[in-house]
């Protein structure tokens, strides 16, 4: 049967994550199988993502792969299933690919950013896609702190592994960049352990305050200790932004 | 009675517009009344506002007037709105102001800004926030046709003034910008017509996606007539973004 790539952007904000939940609670992956198993005629289809997101979670750049018999052209699938979905989910691209293609095993990097909007007063219009801090944080010091985080490390202190895996992972890329009352953190990893950017945002943050050091936040992550972590920032600032292939 | 001067920031999807209805549907000017209502111990708090958004239409920087005895500092006052408010409505600044200040006649220039989303395929995450348009548009073509807006005309074709008035107005800005994927047109003028930035925008997009040339948005504006409008703009791409004043 062929197989097929997809890029799907989603707003998080009505879902318990991406990944289908047992008691049937509303999932980006779920309507995204009801949507494709409609258009296979009642036939069960499967979709696997790249990424497990938490409830609350955005995505610009999930990739997901599914199998489906379809008689037409990419363009018309791709349109066809955007025909179908809510509103908060869409197919940004889509092409037929190769029969061993994984999008979670296959996949070198991934990208999150995270958005904090940085204000003494909270914003209406950006509520539901960043984080609102009141206190002025210093990016130049959360920029500091992050650099330490690049390279092969052991992430401990800033999540868990799925099902007992080591917690070692690799960072390519930590950092913040400020548009005016919004600060944006991008970073690009070979994989992410659970909770692992809302942990790593959520201790940045109390760098940016002033109530970690710099030194404070290398220790705590040197420790390799769950306990350490500072907060877990929410999932409504977060983004998938995009997962790369060797191709 | 002291009388106060804030500006305010909304997300107007849940709104029937700013101002309060009379079959008591839910507006913005109704909710800051309720609150500031309810500060004041229960005796009513009448609020005027600069501009009549429309239904659905998002302000960053409303302004609104209003009288109240309160015996703590101004930034008491700020909070403690904020505080009573919805999380789609917050209170960005107040200050004290003089007992003749009037928002709505004493301002000089408002300025509004339009966000349309230029794309094959809509976007989940902007979807409440900008204008889906799939045809990819001109930016030059519409900011060539733009540039016939400056100065003092008739603007009958693109709205009706309220309650009779004369439909001529000043624009002093009104030009288009590419931010990546969107477009933003920025519009500012002495004082607007009603729906007059959401019929402009629709117009201009005919130009943008060549349903229409420059010589037929020149043509249909200088015919004065409403009749002549190309499609007037959904309203959830709009945003009030200042009021400007003498001082």
């Amino acid at each position: 049967m062929p197989r097929y790539r997809a890029i799907v952007e989603y707003d998080g904000t009505g879902y318990f994550g991406f990944q289908r939940q047992r008691d049937d609670q509303p999932t980006v992956q779920s309507r995204l199988e009801d949507v494709l198993t409609g258009l296979a005629g009642g036939e069960p289809v499967r979709v696997t993502g790249a990424g497990r997101t938490d409830s609350g979670v955005h995505a610009l750049g999930q990739v997901i792969c599914f199998e489906l018999t379809w008689r037409h052209r990419e363009e018309d699938l791709l349109r066809a299933m955007n025909a179908n979905l809510p509103d908060d989910i869409a197919i940004k691209a889509l092409i037929e690919c190769s029969e061993t293609f994984h999008p979670r095993f296959d996949a070198r990097r991934r990208a999150y950013e995270y958005h904090v909007y940085n204000a003494a007063v909270r914003s209406p219009i950006r509520r539901l896609r960043s984080w609102h801090v009141a206190r002025s944080l210093d990016v130049e010091r959360m920029n500091e702190a992050a650099a330490c985080l690049i390279g092969v490390h052991d992430f401990a202190t800033f999540g868990q592994p799925p099902q007992g895996e080591n917690s070692v992972r690799e960072v390519f890329v930590a950092e913040w960049r400020r548009e005016g009352e919004m600060l944006v953190f991008f970073i690009e990893a070979n994989a992410f352990l659970y909770r692992m950017v809302r942990s790593i945002v959520g201790s940045l943050k109390l760098v940016g305050e002033g109530s970690w050091t710099v030194a404070d936040f290398e220790e705590a992550f040197r420790a390799c200790d769950r306990a350490r972590c500072g907060t877990v920032a929410p999932p409504h600032g977060l983004y998938l932004v995009s997962v790369c292939y060797e191709d």
